[in-house]
């Protein structure tokens, strides 16, 4: 057992968040998802009405992948190492995107096949590059629990210093073929179900993708019901890690935004590494990839937003941080109709 | 000729936009919908890159309307009076979702059935409730022109004071009657096509609202084409101003967003008013309301958002707002293949 059993959000908060949408000046139910939302995060929180959030964090996990020398990427792995300095110098969509929504971003670099960019954005670092999944294992037994366990280390240093929202997000080319990996196995779907153009490969690049998935496929299916065997044939460090990373945040009872096919592909080993924990999660968004609906539908998560985008990097999960903020605000700040005077329908 | 020729967006900022989109480090597309919000607000903005929104405005037109006395509403009519204290109050739902989006609220009483709130907001007040549109028209002609205007005179006073993102919103019991039928006759659907459940009715309720929307559309189909004789006959001042605010946005080159089913069938009528005025407009959302979805598809408009809101007030509208913020921040601040130092696809 690498993770203790994970406390469900708190029913009561949940009852009372539900009960004071009831007397908030609108029709009930007349704010749709973001009244569940609210009511999700109040059972988070453990209280009623809700905090704002303070400190949204998002954690990019890094890592290259051998099968990106296959030719399953429209673009070249050196991008990995070169986007993690983006990303670090604040120029990616991520920085962009967190800016407007109030979060604050850090990279971690689990795999990338580089050397580390700064001793702090390597600190976790498990392996330069991950196996090539079509020919062999991503990861030895010792290097995928090391991978778990920074996930979870980087989880507990971030709730460790205020986080009370978690946002995982992916920078690694090639991720989207272990991602797909992961689901197809764990969903039992075919390749051809579940392969996407991933950043814009062609319909070769796509035929070769699908073929790495099939062969990678072979070796995951008889480890399928290990999650942690599974990570280690198929996966990969970064994607390991955010496994271990999104269970953690559960663990310790923090709510977290999924992103796309890369983590939510990694959530789906979580919640079989950790059972209960999609129930701190929301997914942000919905992606593109046809994995990642797959993905959704196993841990039962609606997305939030559907903007066609497929970039990863926690992009779209950070898009959603201001739908939760203003299903928190509305929760937390509306009037009740006794204190605005306003005549409610049951009186009518 | 109420309004002067609408200018469209600028075509060269919108296609600096989209060759700048192609520059910044991301696959091309992976941002989805937010790349075509950028170059929309680029091509409104006259300028590429756009700058960041920083005076984004919410006007509530409120109104009485009074078909609202044959129970096709949940609430009592007074109830529009009593949200229009709590919004000049700050303790509706658009007063919560404006402060997390970063825009200020205005309302604007047009026909509420009660003395203005204050001088201000009664400032252009048309008369005190809408006709019964199941029997009667709404509006002299005078009231309609006197309607329209005021909502321009509001759309430009916005404007002159520094809006570069003006945000309709709608307060008014049974306002959804006469935004169902303003849509029905424009978009040649039946009532029971049409009629949703607003703000919560039941099935007697529904079955009432159904009958005075057919009843009214016996009066607005022979002057559908004409959208002013339509505002008089079935729709409301407030419907009006909203129209008239819709149209002069797009004659001032401002950018509008447009919230649920009495917004956008009002909208749907200025479109009429000011042809390619729709242009200058995005939908935040798709609301609940059957209508909405017609209104939205005669003018071509895609929602940002679909979170099964049906509130009004703008509060749809104001959810999109930090997709907006987000698209404008991506295409504005995110660093360049070349800056970055980051391989593109093309020269791999």
């Amino acid at each position: 057992m690498l993770f203790p059993p994970v406390v469900p959000p708190d029913t009561d908060a949940a009852a009372a968040a539900r009960a004071r949408q009831a007397t908030l000046t609108k029709p009930p139910g007349s704010l749709g998802r973001l009244e569940d939302l609210s009511v999700w995060v109040a059972s988070c929180q453990g209280r009623c009405p809700p905090r704002q959030f303070e400190r949204a964090r998002v954690v990019v996990f890094a890592g290259d992948h051998g099968v990106a020398k296959s030719g399953v990427s429209a673009y070249p792995p050196e991008v990995t190492s070169q986007m993690v300095v983006n990303i670090a110098g604040g120029g990616a969509a991520i920085n962009a995107l967190a800016e407007v929504a109030g979060a604050t971003v850090r990279v971690a670099d689990l795999a990338v096949d580089a050397d580390a960019v700064t001793p702090q954005i390597g600190a976790h670092k498990v392996r330069r590059g991950s196996g090539d999944i079509a020919k062999q294992d991503a990861l030895t037994d010792q290097e995928t629990s090391d991978a778990i366990a920074a996930g979870r280390q980087i989880a507990d240093q971030e709730v460790d210093s205020g986080a009370d929202l978690l946002i995982a997000g992916d920078m690694g080319i090639g991720n989207t073929t272990p991602a797909t990996v992961l689901v197809a196995a764990l969903a039992d779907i075919e390749p051809v179900a579940a392969v996407g153009y991933g950043t814009g490969i062609d319909d070769a690049g796509w035929a070769r993708k699908t073929a790495a998935v099939r062969d990678a496929l072979f070796r995951a299916t008889p480890v399928s019901t290990d999650p942690v065997a599974l990570l280690r044939s198929c996966g990969g460090a970064d994607l390991a890690a955010i496994a271990g990373f999104c269970a953690q945040a559960a663990v310790r009872r923090t709510p977290l935004l999924l992103d796309g096919i890369a983590v939510t592909a990694a959530a789906l080993v979580a919640e079989r590494l950790a059972p209960g924990a999609r129930l701190w999660w929301q997914a942000g968004h919905r992606s593109t990839e046809p994995a990642h609906a797959s993905a959704l539908a196993q841990l039962g998560l609606d997305p939030i937003l559907d903007l066609r985008m497929r970039l990863g990097e926690g992009t779209g999960a950070t898009l959603a941080l201001p739908v939760l903020r203003a299903a928190v605000a509305a929760l937390t700040s509306m009037a009740t109709f006794a204190a605005a005077g306003v005549t409610n329908r049951a009186d009518s």
